[in-house]
Parts: C-alpha cells; structure tokens; sequence
C-alpha cells in the first residue's frame, strides 16, 4: 500500500509536468522567440516588397518622359535608407540607455553592431521574450524606407535626382529615426498615451509631411496650372500603377500584422490575423468609396482614384488595424477613400502639385486614422493622438521645409525648363524607358 | 535499496514526461492552434496576391482600348468581394448551428462578428485544435475573391461596367459561397463523399460557369466571328499576361497549401510540402504539354497557350493535390494543358467569345481535376465526383444565368457597338491605359 | 519525515521535466522538424517566385521584337527544370547510399519517389531533425531553376528556342546537380572545406559559365560590334527590368535565408534574421555603387548598371551571408557593383555579347563573392574557396561549351540573319508581345 501511494503521487507528478496548461500546452519560451522573430522576417520581406509596389505606382504615374527618373529614385531610395538607417538612423530611433537629448549624441556613432552572434545560444539573448535583433532591425528599417517612397511620389517630374537622393539620406536617417524614437523609442509620445499601432503618423504621415514641403519648395510643375486650370498630365501606364497598388495592398498585411511584435501565443496570433483581415477590410472599403464617389461626383468612375482609395483605406487603418470590427474597419477605411477624392482636387485648387496623390493617401488619411484610433481603443484619448500629430507634423514638416529649401539655395532642387520640358530621362540620365513606344525628347 | 527503489521510479516519471512522444516532442496544442492559423495567414496573402495575378494576365490579353476598365474591374471585384463575402458570403458557407435550409436564413443577416475578441485567451477559443477565426476567414475571403477574378476576364471587353459590378456582388455573397457550403460548409456534397481539396470544382469550375453565362447572355466581341472565320484580337502587352502567371503559380502554393488547413504536425507539414511540390509540378506539365502540343499542331509555340497550359495544370491539380505523386502530378497538369489546347479553338467553333481562355482553364480543367481525384485517391467515388461536378456545375450555371439575363433587361449589360468600337475606356471610363503609346479613340 | 523526503523528491523530478532548459524550454523535436519544413516552403516559393523577376528583367532587357521569345523562353525553361530535376536531376544530387562515381549510374534512374508517404507518421521519418524531404525537394527544384534562369538573359535575342530548351534540360538534369553534388551532396568539395553558404559559386557562377559558353559558340548579335564601336541596344521596357529586379532581391531573402536550412532553435532564426539583413545590405551597397560609380565615370547615372550593382551584391553575398556585419556585407556588395561597372564594358571589348549583363552579375561577382567568404569565416581557406571556382568553373564550362557545340552542329543554335533582323518573335513565334505599341517587323 506504501508503494501504491508512491506510485500514484509519482503518476500525478508527472501528469502535472505534462499537462499543466502553464507549460505543456503554450508554446516553450524559445518557440516564442521563433515565432515573433518568424513574424518579423515575413513581416520584413512583405514590407520590402512595398518598396516596389511604390516604384511601380509611381512609374505608372508619370509620364513616359520621366519614368527611368523615377525607377532610378525608388532603386535608389531603398538602398540608401538602408545604409542611412544602418548608419545612423536603428540607433537613433532606439538610443541605447535611458531616453534623453543626450541619449541622441552618444547614439549617433554607435558600435553598429546590432545583430546577434552567429549561432547565438540561449543565455546570450538579451530578451528572450521578444525576437533575434536582425530580425526586429530587418522589420524596422523596412518601415523607414516606405517613408522614404512616399516622398518620391509627389516630387516627381521636376526634381533633381542629387538633391532628393541627399534629402533621402537625411530622412531615414535622421527625421524618421528622430520622431519614431518619441513613439516607438519609448520616448515622450509613447508617455503621453499616443497610439499608433502601425504608423499612420509615425510612418505615413511623416512621409506625407516631407513630400509636402518639398512639394512647396518646389513649386509645381510647368504647365499644371495655367489661368485657373488645373491641366491634366495623365500617368504614361496605368497597370504598371495597378500593380503597385495590388502589391502595397500585399505588403500592408506584413507592415500591419508584423506591428503585432508577437506571435508566440494565441492571442498574439489571434490577434495578428484580426489585423490582416481588417487590413483588408480597410482597403476594400477605400477603394468601393471612391469607386461610388467618382461616379456619382463626375459620372464617371476613376481608376487612379480607386486605386488611392485602396491606399488611403490602408493608411487609415494603419492606426488601429486590431481593434475595430471587419465592418468598422471598412467604414474607416472608407472614410479614407473618400478623402482622397476630395482632397485631390483640394490640392491641385491651392495648387500643390502632387504628381501621384501621395499627399491626400498618406498625410491627410494618416491624420484620419490617427484620430480614428479613438473610435474604437477606448485607452485611446483625443488628446494624445492630436498632439502627436502636430508634434509630429510639426516637426517634420519644418525640418524638411529646411533641408529643401537648404538644398535648393546649395545646389538647385529643380531642374530649368528646358530640361523639364525635354523629360528628365533625357536630361538627367540620358536613358528612355520606353524607346521604341515613344520618343526620346532632345 | 527501497530509497533506490523509489529514486528509480522517479526518473523513470520524469523522464516519461519529457520523452513520452505523444507530450514532450509534439507540438503543444498552442503551437498547433498558432501554426495552423499561421499557414492561413501565409497561405491567405499567397491567394490574395492572385487576385493581382488575375488582374495583370487580363490586362496583358485585352487590347490597350480596354486595359483600364479590365484594371478596374479587377480592384473591384476583389474589393466588393471583401464587403459581399463579410456581409453575407461567410456567414452563409458556414450556418451558425445545424446545416439546414433554415440555416440560410437565419445566417442572412448574422451578427457579423466572426472575429475573436482582441487578445483573445486560450479558454475563450471555441476549438483550439483549429485556427484563429480571422485567419480563417481571411484565407476563405481570398478563395471567393478568386472565384469572381476568373469570371472578369471571359466577359471583357464588351460588358458595362456596373452591371459586371453587380454580378460580383451576387456571385461572392451568394452564389459561390452557397455551393461551397454544399462541399465545405459540411453540406450534402461533402455527406456524400465529393472529394475537392482545395477547389477545382467548389471555385474554379464555378468561376468558370458563371464566366459561360456571361459569355452567352452577352455573345461575342463586334468582328470576332466574321463569314465563319475566327479574327485574332492579341493582348496588347504579354509581359503582363506573363507576369500575371507567374504571380498566380506563386500564389497557387498558398491556394493548395493552406488547403491542408493545418501545419501543427509533422505529418500536415509534410503533406503541405507534398501539395507544394505536386502543385508546381502540375503547373509545370501544363505548361509543357501546351508548348509541345502548339509546337506539333501549329509548328509554332504560343505563348497564351503555354500561360494558360500553366494554370490549367495548376487547377487540374487543385481538386488533390495531396496523394499523387510527382510523376502523376506532372501529367494529371498535362492533361490540363492539352486540354487548353484544344477547348480555346473549340469555345472558337461554338462562337463563345471567351477573351482571356478562362472557360478551358477554369472550367474544362476544374472538371478534368475533379474527375482526376478518382486517380490518385482511393477514397474517391467517380460517382460522387460527378455528382458534385453536375450539381454544382448545374446549379451555378443557372442561378448566373439567371442573374446576367435579369440584368441585361433591367439595365443592359452590354456597350453600344460605336462604344465597343471605341474601347470601353474611352466610352466607360475616359480615362487611357497608356496615352503616349497609343491614341484613346473617338 | 520519510514522506516528505519522497515528496521533495518527487517535485524536484518533475519540476526538472519542465523547467530543464535542454527540454522543457527549447522547441520539442516535432516542432522543429515542423520550423525547418517551414523555412524551405517560406524560403522555396520565394525562390521561385525569382523565376517570375528573372522573366522581368530580361524581358524589359530586351527589344520589344524579341519580348514574346523571351518570355516563351522564360516559362518554358522553369517547366523544363522541374521535369528535369524530377526525373534525374534531385537523385543524382543527392546519390542514395555512399557518395561515388557509381552512385551516379544507380541514381539516374530512380524510384522517383522523393516524398514521405501522405500524412507520415512521425516515426516513418528518416530524420526527425530536419525535414519533409518535400520541402527540401521543392527548396533545392527553385535553386536548379535558378540557375537555368542565368542563361536565358545572355543568349537573348539571337538564339533559337529549341536549342536552348534541350540545353536548359541538360542543364537541370546533368549539369548543375552534378557538380552541385560535390559541395552540396557531401562530395568532394565539401570534404575539402569548400564553402559557398546559398550558392555564389554552385548557382550563380554555375549559371554564368553556361551561359558565357553559350555565348561564345553564338557570338554576338548583328549590328552589336561596328568597326571597333559597341552599338547601344537599349531594352523596350526598363520598368519591367526594373521589377524584376526588385521581385529577385526579394526572392532572395529566401534564397540565402533558406539556405540555412534550419530554423527549429534561437541559434538558428537568429542566423535566418541575419542573412535577411545581410542580404539586404549587400544589395542596397550594389546599387549605391553602382549608381555613385556611373555617375563619377560617365556625368550620368545608369539604371541597368544601378539593377545589375543590386543583383550583383546579391551574388556577392550569396556564397557567405551569416557571418559579416551589416556594414561589411555592405562593402562586400558594393564591390559587386563596382565589378558590374567596369566587366560589363569589358566583356564588350571581348566582343562577348551578354545582353543583359548576366556574366559580370552571376559568374563576376560569384566568383568575387565566394573569395570573399574568407573575409569574415575563419573556417574559409582561400585554397578551399579557388579550388571549388576553378573545379566547377571548368567542369560547367566544358561541358556547356561541349553542349552547345553539339546541338550547334546537329540543328544549329543560332537563327538567320534575316530572322534576328525582324525579330525572333517574328520568326520563331509569330506573335508580338506589343502589337499595338510597335509593328512586328516583318
């Protein structure tokens, strides 16, 4: 009988080691690490492959005369985001140490060593509970290029290649870094209970904010606007822009649902799937309001509209993808196609010429989303998420003002009239885009 | 020796507990609940970027008079598929409570919360040996969008606009998922033992259906049957068409992959690696057996033949993609491509103007697939198959046949023929795909 | 007393059975037998989807009178690979039994049958620390094809279809499996301490030996070589080429990131997240240099040398992607770029006509990438590394220069004069890829 009692106590022992819901049924604390990590790598790779999805919006379009410019732009933008935020920029966001202006400094020329060593082991990760630093790097900097893409839309058609190649390196390194540590850095924005799940404001926002003052440094386009008419330059190839939107709308489910951070649990997993739906939700719902919306304003339905719609549905959400509804989330994302349709036109009327409409897609829909927030995260406060748009907006949109207009006294941001009218192609690389289906200007 | 007695039996449980292959080197259930659901979310965007696939091979094979109103109705459909399939489609698939015709009505108008709660807990999970809802969802959204992708390019280049608009709207909330209900919402199809994995019969035959009605209701292109001779009408840009393929073989993976519907054990994982393998193997005997069998018949290859050979292989494998192997694989997908081969000149012969190839790939070769099953699977009845092929093929035939006649008499579903002479989008839309390659028509 | 010795005992024995970090809290075996698997789906379909990127580039690389070709060449070459690799290619890769001369024969023709049986039991698994030998098979398939997709853009727009079909077949079946062996199937490269982590060497120099051989037994295009001048053939479509080359630098993140071959431990995800940053570094160094490169030797940036500096920091990275920093896999890419900018002249002083510079990016770089492996590998020997180059660079070069030779004499592998003047899709095919943006040359 002494025997039997060991015995069963031995049982219950071990039945406790196995089925304890604690431990045997979650997923182990290196399983977690895995998967969040696992999460950022598909996360990352969708989140590049927006980087094309603006190239090809962009290309789309422009004119057939300034289309190498442009694929030139975005190649070229991407590649120096990341050497920028590898540089500069990962260590400024995330300033090792305490949160403080001299945090900045000490940041600015770190060891730049931010990955793991090779076959790290166990006890040599710092938080096991979150994922390999490669990956998190990996995730992050894609985040930094998008802000990048968006600029390269609404300059288009008239910078110089140099001057918005520099301004990029000063963005991803420094602007984006700079406000996204406020944010996600942990820093005064996060206090203050601003939400931004995603970066409506940190990312879309930000971007929007930047191609704004360029674009008023700039100065639109000869010709767009001529005695009170706004005259339209139609993009040279409309399913090159179609497929950047499809392959943004792809990439978004990776730069909502890999903002998650998490997937190690069911309810982080749960969680992340909420989001790609809502994700698509979102943008569904952009994209039928502007579809409605143009037929009913002009009788006619407007693809490129339509398109921007699905991006602004996106953007909008981008706030908040997890905790509205599949029904709110389409609303909200349809709130969003409805301001492209109006704001586009708005634009053109104060005569800010933004070739691609990236202005109204990512700053003006980014606002709303931001502000959505409110609608449906009850931690969320109207003041919070209102300051941390116009701090950031703010901040942004003059430190950018500067940089072009520094840029502009330095070097020229513009190239002269002849060259513009002649296509950049011709003038800046000497390269056409389509040389047998057009003629290269001279 | 009695302390050693119990020490023994000690290690003897505790090793039990971690050794003990059903426990400690399983997956824990977690784990399984976080991998299946994310094989959705991965499979999920795979199937979503279809929908650009679908949207770039009918923008290739359309002439640039009609390239934007195809580009449009292709980020349409997807996107009223989004709204359709959340207001009414998944609810309708999938009955809250017994399957019943009762069960259709009570799920009309449901409570639309299909989601899990954010932040969901293990214990509030309905079956954690399944997915997150979302997840679900989402993955089962992209299958009734792909259903309405197939349909837009039969009917191209003749129809209006919002009469297509509307027809999405009932084929993605009624149409496709009723029928799926009959398979994979548990229904009578599925009681009686029809076999299809992932969808030759359930969404690629009745995209196919509903794209024949269309085609009848609507009759030919002006000038494609002209004194018993068939006119060629080429696609204006075959990269694009090229490149549609090639997105949609890419995204087969996750349409066939995910089908396995979990990835939690050693043996799902290795099936869906089988389903991968066998899913580009087929893709591959399509392709092959269209270009070997042009080459033959017409001593040139062509090219559309080779592209749609691929996605006839691609659906011939849909309906099981599980038991062949790669050998069987390769040739069940050659027989799609000769299938291909010869339906495009047959459909031709009927005068059934079928732009993009469609009915032979989705159709001919979903049926071929369905039938194939028999093959491969020793648990497949050819008497179910064609029940299944015959009571989903009749049934969506004649609810979209139906549905197109209604409309073309309460609307029209067709363009004027001085506006089908024009393009549709100069007439639809005045808006050109590619205004400095070719000139809009007047 | 004695019952609580027992007791005590008891939960020690099972609090070690789940806290014990060697078991409790690593993943069960299951579970990496599930992350392994995982990764070469992930890191297989994109790979596979850089058959669609290579079709892109080139296609834009090329006049529009050879488009349609080139695409047919495309799609067909990465049918052909599957059904090569199939049949013989993966078996003679992988020689069942002992590595040896005579492996070779018994392999050649195999059972075929590479896939674990349907829903396999965990215990009917050879290896339960790897995974699915589907995954694997469909993994180690992207990487042949790969290699075939090299060839393709050198031999463009004068090569006959079928000859280079047959040559893509010996390619996939005999060539690259062969000498892959030595390396990758435990041969005797590997036993030397050869080391090329994802294939700078086994694929992509692999790929440009073949198709410089192929090159030499063409000779130029007419036209290309004037009177000691190099004639300009600009490509029809650089936003193509342009996406092409996005959609290969995101393939490869599962091309160098698979190729790690686990992803079950921290150890290795953490690696996996490093080679996605590498890769990415790397890139992004190419393109800068590249771009800064042009723009001091020529006053213009050039875009095809700005996508061929990224595909060739890609390469460069490829043979060695874990063990650099960012900020020397950064280096270690742009001298990739640096290599495009000045072979690509060079091999026109050669009068070595590669159309779309896949020499100077595949077979260049590859050979600078696997030289740099000793840079930052200890375990790389600089002997090792040049023997490996040299072996398999003159195996496949011989044996493709042999190739090509033959089927030169036997059906000749070059088209007319006449032919190449109006174009092969003209002549070989009879369809144009743009029918309404150009006339088909007749």
């Amino acid at each position: 009988m002494y025997r039997s009692l060991i015995t069963k106590t031995l049982i219950a022992g071990a039945f406790m080691a196995v089925a304890s819901p604690a431990f045997a049924q979650t997923v182990p604390e290196h399983g977690v690490f895995i998967l969040n990590s696992l999460l950022f790598l598909i996360g990352g790779f969708l989140v590049m492959f927006m980087a094309c999805g603006f190239c090809m919006l962009e290309a789309g379009l422009v004119r057939a005369k300034n289309t190498t410019t442009q694929l030139t732009k975005n190649i070229a933008l991407f590649s120096i985001a990341a050497i920028g935020y590898y540089l500069v920029g990962y260590n400024l966001m995330y300033p090792l140490g305490d949160w403080a202006i001299e945090g900045y400094f000490s940041a600015l020329f770190p060891a730049l060593a931010v990955m793991e060593p090779v076959g790290v082991a166990a006890d040599a990760v710092d938080d096991l509970s979150y994922a390999a630093t490669a990956s998190d790097y990996f995730f992050q900097l894609m985040f930094c290029a998008a802000t990048a893409s968006i600029v390269s839309g609404t300059v288009a058609e008239r910078i110089k290649l140099w001057p918005f190649l520099i301004f990029t390196f000063i963005l991803t390194s420094l602007i984006y870094p700079l406000q996204a540590s406020w944010k996600w850095g942990g820093g005064f924005l996060d206090a203050l209970g601003f939400l931004d799940f995603a970066g409506s404001t940190v990312v879309h926002s930000v971007g929007g904010w930047a191609a704004l003052a360029g674009a008023l440094v700039l100065g639109p386009r000869l010709g767009k606007y001529v005695e009170g008419r706004v005259i339209p330059m139609p993009g040279a190839n409309l399913p090159l822009a179609t497929l950047g939107t499809f392959i943004l709308w792809l990439g978004w489910f990776g730069f909502n649902g890999g903002s998650q951070l998490a997937m190690g649990t069911i309810g982080d997993v749960a969680d992340v799937s909420r989001i790609f739906a809502n994700t698509n939700a979102a943008a569904a719902g952009g994209a039928m309001a502007a579809l409605v919306l143009t037929q009913i304003l002009y009788k006619k339905i407007d693809l490129t509209m339509v398109l921007n719609g699905a991006l602004a549905g996106l953007v909008s959400i981008t706030a908040e993808p997890l905790t509205p509804t599949l029904g709110v989330a389409t609303l909200i994302g349809g709130v969003g196609g409805v301001i492209v349709v109006f704001a586009v036109p708005l634009l053109d009327k104060l005569k800010i010429d933004d070739v691609v409409g990236a202005i109204p897609v990512h700053l003006i829909a980014g606002i709303w989303g931001t502000l959505a927030v409110v609608i449906t995260n009850a931690e969320a406060s109207i003041g919070a998420q209102v300051t941390g748009i116009v701090v950031v907006g703010l901040f942004t949109f003059i430190v950018s003002f500067i940089g072009w207009t520094i840029l502009n006294l330095v070097m020229g941001i513009r190239v002269s009239e002849e060259q513009e009218m002649a296509g950049l192609d011709n003038s800046e690389l000497g390269m056409d885009s389509y040389p047998e289906f057009t003629r290269l200007s001279k």
